[in-house]
């Protein structure tokens, strides 16, 4: 039998590090009554979302016409779903009143034969299953499963999980192989998720075999997604989105033959989450190839050094390799938490520690970025770099938003962020038939059985420069269980002490690696380096020549106009500069500090707009705060690549 | 009587400087005869335009629906005045069939009621007059009545002038004021420019009105525009651009109130140049205050070193004061054309030489960018920076080229640059009672008679560092002439010579003004210094903070990838980097020399996507071109803001 690396069950999990804790906080205490709020169309100054009211219009206990986006239902299904995790960990329980009247909802909206999509349900059912370029229902289905499972899961109801299998089992009858079932797929890929979500629960063959079958139908000749786009002509859900092209769905290629990230990037990011799924389960060494050079593909030459995924404003997607421009790109929130998705389920099918690098990249900055403190503002787009002024309405910046906003008229990332909140846990720790593995050293705390071993581990963590995790490990019962610690790249030197005694784990695919087996109480420690560091580009990437990035652990640092003043595209720092760890502002969550380092500020001496200059360099003090706790003061300027000050490299090497 | 500055006829100016003569030539040779064929859909790999074939059917020759674009009829009427000013300077009578075939097929597409615009006649003649914000059906009367009436003053040509005519009455029987007039304006300004044109020929007096009223009824509440889009819905001729919104065309305010540049560039010149010309034949001083605001606005914070405006790349518009991105903005050829239009208009207004650096600026770069040296190959928007792997389709790089198209969906720009070129003489000289303008020193001649005298002028110039014009100048007849001759921005120490003898004439609103009265020749010479000169933009345009663009007299230089190398965004330049005039290449066309100098090349010594830098400078030998000039050779990668190494300035001045 194949080894599957799985996460435990959230409910062993517990999250203690005060800033990922504050936020996790807020999931129940503000995010979930908020959305619940906007849901049902009662939050003064949000447009109408019309999810809840679409519902109850299918359901046939009002009248009207769908309204909101076409696929706004999975607005409700992420709802549930961060709610369930919520309920799993012992939280939120005061919503389930609130879950049970969705859940009602949903379950009378569903048609007899199991079809669910309030917009064709209520205003096109002769549309069904017609336009899945843009028409949303399987990936809507897919929210529907994994939202279903995982209600499922905390809590036992059977009424969300029959909707889900009655949805599914009517998507194997209307798809899959053979002249009397629809050719098509999922124009946004989801469904695949949550058909091997469904799969996992019940352990139906069909649902796993129907989530293979829409990755190796896609991308056949003739495309048939233009073939629909080219019958449905002007006649669009979107009619902004004239530009689909083949890439845009990932339809260019079948999935297996696919090197290069292309297209949208959420799409991407769930497809290739999907392909490593099926790679995993069905062991298809094809896939898992595809998967390996996406991967690398995407984290190797089209991400942002926050995690951020989708060069292209317009469209929301990949562009080139290395093209990342850090104004006007789209990183959409919901990208990011796709990459965390592909992350984990390639490290689950690799067993290699290394893809946690850029899961944590992608949750410590753009993901963390994407909400406010509060949990009640979203950003869908997140650039690095932002000038409030020129985020205009009706120009090529439109779409950057210089604050964090209540909702959108596509309001994915709140939810998609909510539930990533709600499930942290799973990033944190996984198991397989022999080992616990410590993905993340943020201060937490984890019960497991393995090998009839029961196992628990309390970590404590903080991000310092002479950094210090103290692992509290307990074994009960006779065995011996392997516990794998990941050794993340920003950690410099580590070494391991147990119980007092210096030990030197082997590291394997990343993983410090320790056999346990005493019963009782063990005290280990890892100490390493992590210095505030200066990060530089490629040299192929334009966008960042000559400058120089801010990290220290996990965590990118930007400059924000509100400690530094405004228009940041003056600062210039030195290569060399040294960083002061400083305590951060009591004003932000968490307690991750901030950075405080001597700049200097370009004036270029030119009164009108061009001119001969009289370029003037003058110090400055700058203070640099975790990016992805930026805009939660003052709104203003924000920056992460600064130009780097090249004068002692000039006179050093001039010449060659 | 009030005073005007008005431009001599074509015929009397000649140009002769190499650079500007081989375009002109090309006009005529290549251009034109290009462009007929492609509106005659006979170019192979063109899509076709159908410009050409919706008059055929229009005037009942043909059957079928219109197709092309709603304002293709605009093709044929700038193709028509470019050929007119040609015949003016004696070139082109090859054209004068193909031209007399066009104004036929225009005369007989005209409806008996003097209605012309074939998308109209052929499909919606419902629709007349119903959608001013798309229909663009008064941008084609303005573009037709600029033809006719360069046609006839080339030509005599009655047939064509009678159509503006009646088109003209019909729209002044149409609009205006009072109830049983419509109360709308255009939504694409131009028709008040080619009223103003009728009327100075015509000397009618309402179009001169009906001009004036266009532009007082604008922006008045409620907005007649955003009530008609309101009206129209989402049935709309231009579906992608849904984002309009009161200042795209200018409809914010009465345009006598309008302070900033906001919304469509071109729309903006277009307007602007109206309200000049409205300003100086009514001697109207709240257009006349609006034009100089406006146009403090445009150069003095929302205009590219290039003469290049318009930031946003979607929708073609202004964005915010000093938002001047490199690669992503439009700066639309015809935008820059409406700036030289403008400035040219501002000149006549005010009497003030500094117009015209703009004008020349505009000119020099973006203009001459526009088009290629053969002049069959175009660009429409045009970027200061570009990297043709990122111009992709389908991203919001995508309005983007790297080379020069051979047409346009919207072909606005070829012909618009076709009758610049073709009516350059325009820019270079002007006269009024009393004087003759020098506006350009570009090697010309013209001949004049001013108060009864006169004036034959020749100019030799040439672009070398140490500048010399030499004017030989020939009176005939008694009595005193005044001329009046520009001193650029870019000339230092100007000083004049006069058959030997230095004398220092006053300068006078930007011109020397000398006052001639021998008869006779004369020989007149002007010396000043024009070295390459470094500039940096004003410390608020972030996006070109530490950065230096190279110019040479009016010419903006820039890097290509075929001298340089590829990735430009590693090349840096010392602030003190002295330049040597070299030879240009004799690929490109006139005798404009390249600029050489040692830049360095920085390696960022990251071989990952992210890493710790190891910076290595190595210098590099660099060769400039004139921005104008960019991809006539290999197509690559091309940049005018080079960085800024800053080493010597951050020894002597930091610490403030």
């Amino acid at each position: 039998m194949k080894s599957h690396i799985v996460v435990p069950a959230l409910s062993q999990i517990k999250l203690t590090e005060p800033l990922f804790a504050s936020y996790i906080e807020q999931v129940t205490k503000k995010l979930l009554p908020y959305q619940w709020e906007v849901l049902n169309d009662r939050v003064p100054g949000v447009k109408p979302s019309y999810c809840v009211s679409n519902f109850r219009i299918a359901a046939g206990l009002e009248q009207g016409p769908h309204r909101g986006v076409v696929f706004c239902d999975t607005d409700a299904y992420k709802w549930l779903e961060t709610l369930a995790y919520c309920l799993e960990c012992g939280r939120g329980r005061e919503l389930l009143p609130a879950a049970e009247e969705l859940i009602g909802l949903i379950a009378a909206a569903q048609e007899p034969d199991g079809y669910l999509q309030t917009y064709f349900t209520i205003d096109h059912p002769e549309l069904k299953w017609k336009n899945l370029t843009e028409g949303h229902e399987l990936y809507g289905a897919g929210h529907l499963m994994e939202a279903a499972v995982a209600f499922h899961r905390a809590t036992g109801n059977e009424t969300i999980l029959q909707v889900a299998i009655r949805l599914a089992d009517l998507i194997c009858r209307v798809f899959g192989d053979g002249p009397e079932r629809c050719q098509g797929y999922p124009g946004h890929q989801e469904v695949e998720l949550g058909l091997v979500k469904l799969y996992r629960l019940t352990r139906i063959r069909r649902y796993l075999d129907l989530a293979r079958h829409f990755l190796e139908i896609r991308g056949r000749r003739p495309n048939y997604l233009m073939q629909e786009l080219a019958r449905t002509g002007k006649d669009r859900i979107f009619p902004e989105f004239a530009d689909y092209d083949e890439k845009y769905a990932q339809t260019h290629l079948p999935p297996a033959e696919q090197r290069t990230a292309e297209g949208h990037a959420v799409r991407a990011m769930y497809m290739y989450s999907a392909m490593a799924d099926i790679a995993l389960e069905c062991e298809d060494e094809g896939l898992k190839n595809a998967c390996l050079e996406l991967w690398r593909n995407v984290t190797e030459r089209r991400m942002y050094i926050t995690g951020g995924i989708g060069s292209s404003g317009h469209l929301e997607r990949f562009t080139t390799d290395y093209d990342l421009p850090n104004d006007r790109m789209y990183c959409e929130s919901c990208a990011s938490v796709g990459l965390m998705m592909f992350g984990q389920r390639m490290a689950a099918l690799t067993g290699s520690a290394a893809y946690y690098d850029t899961v944590e990249r992608a949750l410590c900055n753009t993901v963390l970025a994407g909400v406010q403190d509060q949990g009640d503002r979203y950003f869908y787009v997140n650039p690095l770099e932002v000038w409030p002024e020129n985020c205009l309405p009706s120009t090529s910046m439109a779409h950057v938003k210089p604050v964090r906003q209540r909702w959108f008229d596509v309001a994915c990332c709140p939810a998609n962020i909510g539930r990533t909140l709600a499930s942290l846990g799973q990033y944190l720790y996984a198991r397989d038939e022999k080992s616990l593995y410590v993905n993340q050293l943020i201060s937490s705390s984890v019960t497991e059985r393995i090998r009839g071993v029961g196992l628990r581990l309390e970590m404590q963590a903080e991000l310092r420069e002479a950094f210090r995790a103290e692992f509290l490990l307990e074994l009960e019962g006779e065995g011996s269980v392997m516990l794998r610690v990941r050794i993340p790249a920003w950690l410099e030197g580590h070494s391991f002490v147990l119980d007092g005694q210096p030990i030197r784990p082997a590291v394997e695919n990343g993983y410090a690696v320790l056999a346990l087996s005493r019963p009782g109480q063990q005290h280990l420690v890892l100490t390493g380096q992590t210095k505030p560091r200066w990060v530089a580009a490629n040299s192929r990437v334009r966008a960042d020549q000559g400058r120089l990035a801010l990290a220290f652990g996990p965590y990118v640092y930007c400059l924000e106009q509100t400690d530094n003043g405004d228009n940041l595209s003056q600062i210039y720092v030195r290569p060399d500069t040294s960083v002061t760890v400083a305590p951060g502002d009591p004003a932000l969550p968490g307690n991750l500090p901030a950075l405080r380092f001597t700049g200097l500020r370009l004036e270029s001496g030119v009164e009108k707009l061009y001119g001969a200059p009289s370029f003037r360099l003058t110090e400055q003090q700058l203070c640099a705060i975790p990016y992805g706790l930026w805009c939660n003061r003052e709104p203003g300027e924000m920056s992460v690549w600064l130009k780097a000050l090249l004068p002692a490299l000039d006179l050093l090497s001039s010449g060659d």
